[in-house]
């Protein structure tokens, strides 16, 4: 087997072959194929696609590439999600617990931000104490005493995933669906989760831009769940307007426990809601209803014994952003729309994500949104406030809110784009 | 300007700016942009061409790499030829003194065997004493005394191309026409060469396995030449048949020399010829016959001079291989068909070639033909023999020659092939 055939296969608009497979993502993950000939075939798979059959097989390979966990040992199903990202996403803060409050395990391994979405591991950094490195045996214990964990993916799953990702991503061949696809499962599938549900989002805050491209992915990687024994749904969710009211680390850390505290932002709610009701009926607790457990504090309750077992103060004071800036309104009525990917941009900007891995984040960095499309504006009035510890980066951020939104005479009707655009299963 | 945007620009099907490609040209020669960002660069544009503004100024980009030679001091014009590489194409060696006796000075910088086509300069190494690396100076000095000089390129020309193509090399990014064409041609012009004619091959033992690729690569190329004031002219010249009766490096060099004595097989005298026509037409020298200086051994005078200012002795034997192993015609009849791809394969595997660019080759290894296509043959007589030092490559080679031929039954009409299938100008 040499590489050079393996690229001029997929060149060529040939199908990789399971020897071919198999070969190149253990020869790439032992350093024996380089990282400039795994790049060309990744454009070669951007540009010519994979079917089925080889993206089922790449992502068999990858999880071959090192462990697998099991959860069996616990005495509870185990149920996990996934989002595929975006700007305000901060639905698995309040939902692990959640649904671990209504009797599912869920061992949620999470990732750090890259561009313009966020990540869930800074965002509960930004809680002081709280650390997201966790040996498999600590993570197990959380995951079995409280009943939720939230942690980094530790480095002997997926290693070829893990090398493959950093790769594209310096390659401009981050947006495959083969390659998105294989890469989000082999890492879910192999830390051995017995339910999956993704939040495939849609919309200009999103890798998927519409609906069409979201349904493929979505399938693909429902299929590939279903293939390997994991029971996977997803559902496609809007995400051309930003997730509730706040886009940044601390900030949607506190609008997170507002949810869990009863509160918080219908649209917030709304997804936490929906996606625990999937998780619970793909882990086949079927009678229980999440709406309860958010009421009654028990969600709360397991957040907060989340936090603490991982070495988090759920009472500590959250960080603060030295500076604040406020956008108002231009003019008088009723805001049609506000842009996901700008508002995305502009935390990020601000300090909240990184455009490096090397990056260190703000903690207190971000957009607090004082409006959502259908509301009623004022002239004059505060639109959304910027905040950041470096007043520096104002400049840069008001450039990309700039044309975010559209302001339309009063009496115009607004309809509101539903959260839930498609179910997958 | 960031390297991802110039990926994607050209993954997305978009035309790459002036900018992007001067600046993703430096950035790679100076380490700027790394390997894996450039072969996924390279794939792209494989994937999904470039148009000719985009060429011109990719060749642009990678003459500026370097630094330019002059040929303005010398008496002469200068005139240079290139070939896209075929198997038994010993052109060179008869061409470049033939075309220097007949008034023109020729720097012929020329590369070594990678694969199944022979390299030019390992084939001269197969003279004792005869060295392939020359100073700038010492190569104009040679090309003043002697009229024409063959010789390795320095590292000072087109350094981007230097490492482009070492990178395309093992990333299956090769066959990509604006990457061959701005490869050869950035080398050329920023060699300093007055005119230049270039001998596209075509067929089964070339780059080009058909006349329609052929053509772009040719039209393109001359385009390039003429647009930097080279006189550039294309021969599509036949390379379904290896040229003349050996393929290998010391075999190739005694059939160069019988040529340039006044025999040798015709093909190559028609092809060398042809060539000489067009570089002393291009060179402004019109009025000279070249078929009178190989006559009046003129031509073998330069040769000798040549082969002795580079430390060669031109009298000395020629190493022979070791071991030889005849293949006998399985019944008589017609040759109607004779590979050149697989006697190519086969001359490479009984050591003539190498598959790594730190491989050393054999100088007396090689095929060598006993009959061309359109000659009757008879059963049990010789058709090809091999020869090589390491009579264990006998078997592998064998398998290449194998379906290499057909012999149709006696009385068959034979039609032949022209060997100049084209002209473009």
């Amino acid at each position: 087997m040499d590489v050079i055939s393996v690229i001029r296969t997929k060149r060529d608009r040939g199908e990789l072959s399971d020897e071919q497979i198999d070969w190149v993502i253990d020869a790439y993950t032992r350093g024996a194929v380089a990282d400039e000939q795994m790049s060309a075939l990744a454009m070669a798979i951007l540009l010519n696609g994979m079917n089925r059959g080889e993206i089922a097989r790449w992502t068999a390979a990858m999880i071959a590439s090192g462990e697998r966990m099991d959860f069996s040992s616990l005495s509870r199903p185990t149920s996990d999600k996934h989002s595929t990202g975006g700007v305000g996403d901060k639905i698995t803060l309040p939902l692990a617990p959640l649904v671990a409050a209504c009797g599912a395990a869920v061992p949620q391994l999470s990732g750090r931000g890259l561009g313009h979405t966020g990540g869930t591991l800074d965002k509960l950094e930004s809680i002081p104490g709280w650390k997201a490195l966790l040996s498999n045996e600590e993570m197990l214990s959380v995951l079995d005493g409280v009943g939720s964990v939230i942690c980094a993916a530790g480095d002997g799953l997926a290693p070829a995933d893990k090398k493959l990702y950093a790769l594209r991503d310096v390659t401009g061949t981050v947006e495959a669906i083969p390659l998105i696809a294989s890469s989000i499962m082999s890492k879910k599938i192999a830390e051995g989760t017995g339910s999956l549900v993704l939040d495939v989002k849609v919309g200009t805050g999103a890798f998927m831009k519409n609906l069409e491209d979201a349904r493929e992915l979505a399938s693909t990687m429902v299929g590939l769940g279903t293939d390997h024994g994991v029971r996977t749904v997803a559902l496609l969710t809007d995400m051309a307007t930003p997730l509730g009211l706040t886009a940044g680390n601390a900030l949607e850390v506190r609008e997170s426990v507002e949810v869990l505290a009863g509160g918080g932002p219908s649209d917030v709610v709304e997804l936490t809601l929906a996606l625990a009701r999937e998780m619970l009926d793909a882990a086949g607790l079927r009678d229980v209803d999440p709406a309860k457990a958010l009421a009654d504090g028990s969600a709360m309750d397991v957040w907060r014994r989340m936090i603490s077992a991982q070495g988090g103060d759920p009472d500590a004071t959250l960080p603060v952003a030295r500076e604040t800036h406020v956008v108002t309104a231009p003019s008088s009525g009723v805001l049609t729309r506000l842009d996901a990917y700008d508002v995305g941009v502009a935390a990020w900007r601000l300090g909240a994500g990184r455009a490096r891995k090397e990056d260190v984040v703000q903690a207190g960095a971000g957009v607090e949104l004082h409006a959502k499309p259908g509301a009623q504006v004022r002239a004059g009035e505060p639109l959304m406030t910027l905040h950041t510890d470096t007043p520096e980066r104002f400049e840069y951020a008001l450039q990309a809110v700039q044309g975010s939104f559209d302001i339309a005479p009063e009496g115009t009707e607004f309809t509101a784009t539903p959260i839930v655009l498609d179910r997958i299963a």
